[in-house]
C-alpha cells in the first residue's frame, strides 16, 4: 500500500502545475501550489501516507460535512429538510441564483456555501462560541487531534473578504431560512473554514463515515449509521460541487473538497482517504488530489458502483 | 383641469380595493389603502390637485430618480455606466439573479434596488451624512419644500427588515461594484426611501424634468437638459419595474413608482404629475395611481408616442 | 438637411470597420460591411437621403413592427396580450430561457424572435400564403412600393439554418402559445425576414407611425392612432433588443433594428428615418446606423424625452 | 424474500392514491393509477416478484440507460462527453434553460430529455431504423425477452405531442450538439420511450448493471465493467431527475425512473430491482415505487453508502 501511494503521488505531481491556488481569499493564495500528499486510514485502524501528507492547510469546505453531521445529530433529517434541500446542482459553490428562483427559496444542498451557512444555523448553540465549539469539539474528537485550531490569518482574510457569503446569508435571512444574527452565523462559518488540518485529520473523518459512525481507533460510536449514510449520499451527489457528476464516474466514492486543496474520500466499510494539493481546477477542486483518487480507485477497485 | 382631475379621481377610487398596501416593510402596512390623490404642476407654474393630494407617504423608489440625478451631476454618464447599466429588465425590482449571471455583474439599471444602491455609492460625500444631505438638500431645493424629512418609524422598519437589500449590496461589494462600507451606503438608501412627501412634492420633481432642468417656480437652472433627457429615458424603459412596457403602452410618459404608493410622471415640455394610492398591484405599482395616469393621458393626449 | 445628412454619414463611415456582418444566416454574411446610408421622410412628404441609401438589404427584424401592426389590426391589444407580453428584457433577441421560467410561458414582447413568431400566428390568414400576403400587401401599401419582394437566397438560407427559431416555436407550441402548424408559421416568419428593402422603404414605415397612421404621400388612414402609439411604445422599450435602454438614452426615439443592418426610427409628429449599415455591434444592431441616429438626434433635437 | 416483497407491496399500496398518472402524453393517462408491483432479479439468477409485477407499461425514461449503454459501446466516454455532460441538475427533466445559459450549450446529463436525445444521436446507425433496432436488439438481448416491442398508441401520442422535445432537439441542432435530421432522431426517441415492458424486463436490465456487464441468465458478457460503472454513477447522481439527491439519501442505490411508472434500481454485485406504479409524484417519479424501494433498502440494508 505504501509503495502504491508513493508511486501514485509521484506519477501525479506534474498535475499541480496545471491548477491554481485559490486567490479569492487573499491569505489562501500563499498556499504551496506544488504540495501533493495522501493519507489512508482504514476501518481496521491501519494508516498509510505518502508525499506532503503532513503539510498543513485550511479545511475550508471539507468542514461542511462536519457541520452537517452535527446539524443532523442536533435536529433530525426531516427538520433539517425544512431549511435545506439535498438536491445536487449544476451551479457553482457560491451561486445565489436558486435562492431567488426556486419557489422554496431553500439552499439546494448542505455542500454549497448557502447550504452550509443554513446548516450552521441549525447546529446547537446559543452563542457563536457555543456553536463553534460544538463543532470544533466534535472535530477534535473524530480526528483524535486535540490540537486542531483555526488559522487566524486565514480567518481574518475570510472575514474581510467574505461578501459573497454575506450576500447569501442576508438573502436567506430575508426569506426566513436563517434567523436573526447573520454576522455571527457567518463568523462561525469563517472560523470553521479556517480550521487548520492535515491529510491525516480529514482521512480520520472519512474513516468514521466509512465505519458507519464508530471511531476506528477506539471503537466508540459517535453518531448513527443512518446519519453516516445520509452524509455519504449527499457527498456523492453534491460533494464535489458542479464536478460531482464527473467525479462519481471517474472515482466513484463519496467525497468532499475544499478550496484549501483538501479532499476527503470515503470508501464505505473500508477506509477514509485524505488528499491535499492546493492547486485547484476551475471548479475549485484539487487538480492533483482528484488524480490521486482516480488512480487509487482504479488500482484498488474502490468505486461503489 | 380641476374638474377633470376630480372626475378622474372619483372614477378610479374603486380600484384601490383591488390592490394591497406593501407589507414587506412592516411600517408601510399602516398606509391608508383607500387614499387616492393627484397633483399637477406645469412648466408655466400652474398647479392643480384633487383627492387625497395632501396625504403624506414615504417616497420609496421615487427617490431613485433624485439619487440618479445627483449621481449624474457628480460624475458623468460614461463614468456611471462603468458601475450601472441602463438596460430594462423583466425581473422584479429586488432581483439578484442578474448580478450573478450577467458577465459584467453590474446592476441592470438605476431604477431597481441594486442599481439604486450602486447609484448612491457614486454620489458625492465622504460620510453617510454628507451623502444623504447632498441628496436631501437637492430634494428640498427642487420641491421648494424645506420641510422634507424622513419618517423615522419607516426608516427603522426598512433598516430592520432590509435584508434583501443587504444581500444585493454585499453581492455588489464582492464583485467590486460598490466599495467598502456597505452598511452606510444602505443606511443612506433606507433614509432616502423613508423621506416623507406628498403628491405635490413629487409633481415638482416631475415638472423639473419636464422643464429640462429649470425650476418652474423661479427659473433657476439646477441641472442640465442632457441629464434630464437621460433620466426621462431611463424612467420610460425601467421606471415602472417589470410593468414598464405595459405602462409605456397604456400611459406613454416617463414615470417612476414607489411602494409607498406614489408615482411621478413627466410630460416633457409640459408638466409633472404626482399621484398617490398606497394600494399596489402585484408588480409593486399603485393600482389606482396607474389608472389615474391612464385616464389623464387619454383625456389630455399626453403620450409621447 | 441634405448637407447635414451628408456630413453625418461621412463622419460616421469609419464606424463600419468596428462591426461585423451577421454570419449566423450564411447568406447574410455576403452583405457589404462598409455600406452606410440614411433616408429621411417627414410627415409633410419631404424626402432627404445620403450615402448608400439605395443599397438593398433584407429587412429582418424590422419586419416585426409590420407584423405587429397587422396583428393589432386583426385582433385587439387585449387579445394579443393573452399570447404575448409587452415587457422589455435584458436577454438577447433569440433567448428561450424566459419561455420556460416565466409562469405565463408567454414571449416577453413582439420585438424578439419568440414574440414575433407568436405575433405572426395571430395575423389573419388560413394558409401560409394568406398570412404572408396579408403582411406583404400591407408592407407594399405603406412603403408605396409594389415591388417589394423576398430575397430567395436569404429566405432559403434562413429556412435551412433557422433551428433556434424552430426551438422557440416548438416550445411555444408545447405551452399552447401557438397552434398547430409550427413549420408554416416559421415559413411566413422566414419570408418576412427575407423581404428586400432600402432605407427609403423603412423610412416610409417610420413616417406612417410618426404620422399616427396616415400615409404622408396620399393622406390615407391605414391604421389607428392608438395602434401607432402602441407600436411606438413597444419599439421604445424593446425595439433595440437588450440595447434598448442605451438607445433611449443616446438617441431617444422609438426604433427597430434588424440584423440585415437596417434601423427604422420614428420621430413622433415629425418624420421616419431609415438607416442601413450591415456591420453590426455585439447586440445585433447596425453600429454605423446607431451613430448616424445619435448625431441626427443631437443636431436636430429629436429626442422625445 | 417473497414474503417480504408481498408485505412491502401491501404496506405501500395506499401511496398510489397520492400520486397522479402522467397526462402530458394523452395516451399515458390511461395507465392504471392503482397498480403497484415489484420484481427482483439477483446476480445468481434468482427471481422474486409481488403485486402487479406482470402489468405492462411503457418504459419511457428508463430507456435512457439502455441508449446510454449503447452510446458508450459505440463511442467511448471521452467522445460522448464532447456532446453531453454528466452533471447532475436541480432543473426538471425537460428543462431547456441550461442549453442556452451554459457556455458549452451541452445537455447536462444523459438522464434528462435533452441529454437522451443527444445520446441517441451518438448511437450507431445510418437510418432511424438502424439506430432504433441497434438499441431494441440490445434491449431484447439483455432482458432475455424477444417480444419487447413498442406500444403504437403511446408512440403516436408521444410523437403528436412531443413539442417540448422538438424544442430541445432543434435548440441542440442550432448549437451543433446534434446533426442534421432532428425529426428522425426524435422518432427513435419516441419509439424507445414507447417500448412496452414489465417489471421483470427492467429488473433484468438492473441485474446486468449489478453484475458488471455479464448476463446472469447465461453468463455472457455483453458490455464492459467500466461502462456499467459509468452508467451506475450517472444513475446515482442524475437518474431520479431533481429528486436524485433525496433518493440517494432515502434509498441509496443507482436508479432510473420513467413517467410510465417504472423504476429500475441496481444494487451493485447483488441484484436488479424493477418496480412499477403509474401514479407519480410531482417530480415525475412513481410515488409507490419509491416507497417500495425505500422499504426494501432499509430491510435488506441495500444502500451503497
Amino acid at each position: 500500500m505504501k509503495d502504491l501511494l508513493d508511486a501514485i503521488v509521484e506519477n501525479n505531481r506534474h498535475w499541480t502545475q496545471y491548477g491554481n491556488v485559490a486567490t479569492y481569499i487573499p491569505e489562501l493564495s500563499k498556499g504551496n501550489a506544488h504540495a501533493l500528499g495522501v493519507y489512508v486510514y482504514d476501518v481496521d485502524g491501519n494508516e498509510y501516507s505518502s508525499g506532503d501528507y503532513d503539510v498543513k492547510f485550511t479545511i475550508q469546505s471539507v468542514s461542511k460535512i462536519v457541520s452537517f453531521m452535527c446539524a443532523l445529530m442536533d435536529n433530525n433529517f426531516e427538520k433539517l429538510c425544512t431549511k435545506i434541500s439535498v438536491a445536487p446542482t449544476h451551479d457553482g459553490f457560491n451561486s445565489i441564483v436558486n435562492l431567488e428562483t426556486k419557489n422554496s427559496h431553500k439552499p439546494l444542498n448542505p455542500m454549497i456555501n448557502s447550504g452550509a451557512i443554513a446548516t450552521i444555523s441549525m447546529v446547537k448553540g446559543d452563542t457563536p462560541e457555543d456553536k463553534f465549539n460544538r463543532i470544533l469539539d466534535f472535530m477534535k474528537k473524530i480526528t483524535n487531534n486535540p490540537n486542531i485550531n483555526i488559522n487566524h490569518d486565514v480567518y481574518h482574510s475570510e472575514k474581510n473578504t467574505g461578501d459573497r457569503n454575506r450576500a447569501l446569508a442576508y438573502f436567506m435571512k430575508s426569506t426566513r431560512i436563517i434567523g436573526d444574527d447573520v454576522e455571527w452565523i457567518l463568523d462561525v462559518y469563517f472560523k470553521l473554514c479556517s480550521m487548520e488540518v492535515t491529510c491525516k485529520d480529514i482521512a480520520y473523518i472519512g474513516a468514521l463515515l466509512a465505519n458507519d459512525g464508530v471511531l476506528p481507533f477506539n471503537g466508540e460510536r459517535v453518531t448513527t449509521k443512518d446519519i453516516c449514510k445520509i452524509v455519504k449520499a449527499v457527498m456523492t451527489t453534491c460533494g464535489m460541487y458542479d464536478g460531482s457528476g464527473e467525479f462519481a464516474v471517474s472515482v466513484g466514492v463519496p467525497a468532499k473538497s475544499g478550496v484549501g486543496g483538501g479532499i476527503v474520500a470515503v470508501v464505505p466499510k473500508k477506509m477514509g482517504i485524505g488528499v491535499v494539493g492546493p492547486a485547484l481546477d476551475k471548479k475549485g477542486n484539487s487538480i492533483g488530489g482528484i488524480q490521486i483518487l482516480k488512480d487509487l480507485s482504479n488500482r484498488l477497485d474502490l468505486s461503489i458502483f
